[in-house]
């Protein structure tokens, strides 16, 4: 059944967990068709609209992942983040056709509560929904929060800064380079894996300039674009790229770590960063953010994300996957460096 | 001439530089000896009492060194830090028998100015000299501040901390786990290279535990040392034992990288720290700080020691060689890990 239905409820569960080097794909999950599931009192039915992939989703099929979140059991219905439409209600404050972000699941109808039934991100009733929809998964919510909470805390951003946006076309990159530049920052560079993508950084995104980080004269050319060194990175890939940037880092430069997407398939064969050593030389420092942990800071971020989206300042910028069928791929596409933008799954 | 004379001035000059994995020895210098300087108006000249050998030492030889020093020419003596007593004066607020600190050089006598002819850590006239004299190279000056700031900076410590000290026998270790203690950390724990090590570091510097990193279950010792992770590392080795102490890390735990010995051999060959993973996890960060960056403390930092010192929370621990003819084996020592607290050369 490729379409969402009024009746039966498509779900995406786990099956089996990926061997190490692996790929996610459809392999890995049993595809079921069952009944609309019934909201008892205090809760109500959400029909998924949208779903957000993410790159955390391979570690929800990692057990004994050592990262911040729990490994969804095999046989139940696979975590993700969604947005969707109330069609039926037990909850006096909720009525069908309000809209509802949470986490939803790899599924077309998931019985929710306010507060939702399982922890990712935020969880609330989209009370101004934006157009489309999607933009509240994406630039205005989980990717943009993130950008902007990983620039802030962890890149500890100053406006003058010049600053290094890794995976900038992905999901949380491309919300980064714009968010660094309304933040002030002198210059902004994006990195990417392919001519094409660069150009759409400069030409779409208006970065400054963009460099294919699989060229070989990547380090010549990140020495011409930071001659004074890179105030603060953002990082979401690590590996050599990482390395490499490292000995860029400017005096007192910041690395913000908020992932390490090269090396997420398997930790162990990774070559660590031995350019740590510059953070000494430079008196620099790298550091871990999670965004779970500014929960308070949410509501003035989202607000100044849409205001910066309605004076043009970001814009929108996603890769639709349509299909719920497809989610699997969705995922698997991020390894790949298969988006441009926040990566969004068109469920209905 | 292996003692001082009053009439030769006797000098380990810069032959050559050390290949990649070349100890240093007698073999990379000169031994010159010459008349003695004469100081011009505004300088007087200095005895060279007592060096600190160092292991920055080995990067001053190393042309296109990335750290934060000048490579010393060949043909110059070479750069070290001491203390010495002033011989003769054109000077007028400078008196022969006066103590003088600063960058003396592999030498006994040095013509110096009041602000020192080259730039090594603090350069000045010590009003209260100390007993012996070269606790003012070590556990209260350079060891015990650089210690400190480590601590301070980079570490971020609070009382309650739990702390674990790298190289804890070595001088700026020695000096460190003491002032974890005295700064109130609720478990200072050190790593050393040898049972004996480990022995003197509970027994006579009264650290909470000490383990051998080169154990073989060193990874599960630092699990029971530190069920709770660590707060507070303070890093002067790198290698192997920084990734796997990462894993250990508390939440937002820190890294104060303020060296990396294991590597400085040949970085081009080391293994960088793929557990920079657990900054993200544990929200920590890594950041290098360095004691020259925080002159305007160290007034306050060289009072705070000297009181701990007399109050018997910081004792005195000095590994002494024994003239000016042993300083390149006094330098090759600490990487050989052969040194218990601060390592001294007596030159007179």
């Amino acid at each position: 059944m490729t379409e969402q239905s009024a009746t039966t409820n498509r779900q995406w569960r786990v099956k089996r967990y990926p061997a190490t080097d692996e790929p996610v794909s459809n392999d890995l999950f049993d595809w079921v068709e069952s009944p609309l599931p019934e909201p008892d009192d205090g809760e109500f039915l959400v029909r998924t609209l949208y779903l957000a992939p993410g790159p955390a989703m391979r570690g929800y099929l990692e057990p004994g992942h050592a990262g911040f979140f729990s490994t969804v059991p095999v046989g139940e219905v696979m975590r993700g983040r969604g947005i969707g439409e109330v069609v039926s209600s037990n909850h006096p404050d909720y009525q069908p056709g309000d809209i509802f972000v949470g986490s939803l699941g790899w599924q077309d109808y998931s019985v929710q509560t306010p507060r939702g039934k399982e922890f990712v991100f935020s969880t609330k009733k989209v009370e101004e929904p934006p157009e489309p929809l999607s933009l509240e998964l994406g630039m205005l919510g989980q990717a943009g929060v993130t950008a902007y909470i990983s620039l802030t805390e962890g890149g500890n951003i100053k406006a003058g800064d010049t600053v290094l946006i890794s995976a900038a076309a992905g999901g949380v990159g491309s919300a980064a380079g714009q968010i660094a530049k309304a933040l002030g920052a002198k210059r902004v560079v994006g990195l990417s894996s392919s001519t094409e993508k660069c150009a759409w950084l400069v030409d779409n995104l208006g970065l400054d300039a963009a460099l294919n980080y699989r060229n070989d004269d990547f380090d010549a050319q990140l020495e011409q674009q930071f001659p004074d060194g890179i105030d603060v990175y953002l990082d979401s890939v690590g590996g050599e790229v990482l390395n490499t940037v490292l000995a860029h880092l400017a005096m007192h430069g910041r690395v913000a770590v908020c992932g390490f997407i090269s090396t997420d398939y398997d930790p162990a064969a990774a070559a660590g960063p031995i350019n740590y050593r510059h953070l000494l030389y430079k008196r620099g420092r790298m550091q871990g953010t999670v965004v779970f942990d500014h929960w308070e800071r949410f509501g003035d971020i989202e607000a100044q994300l849409r205001a910066w989206h309605q004076s043009g300042d970001i814009k929108l910028c996603e890769d639709v996957t349509e299909g719920l069928v497809n989610m699997p791929q969705a995922v698997e596409d991020l390894f790949c460096g298969n988006n441009l933008g926040v990566k969004i799954c068109k469920v209905a």
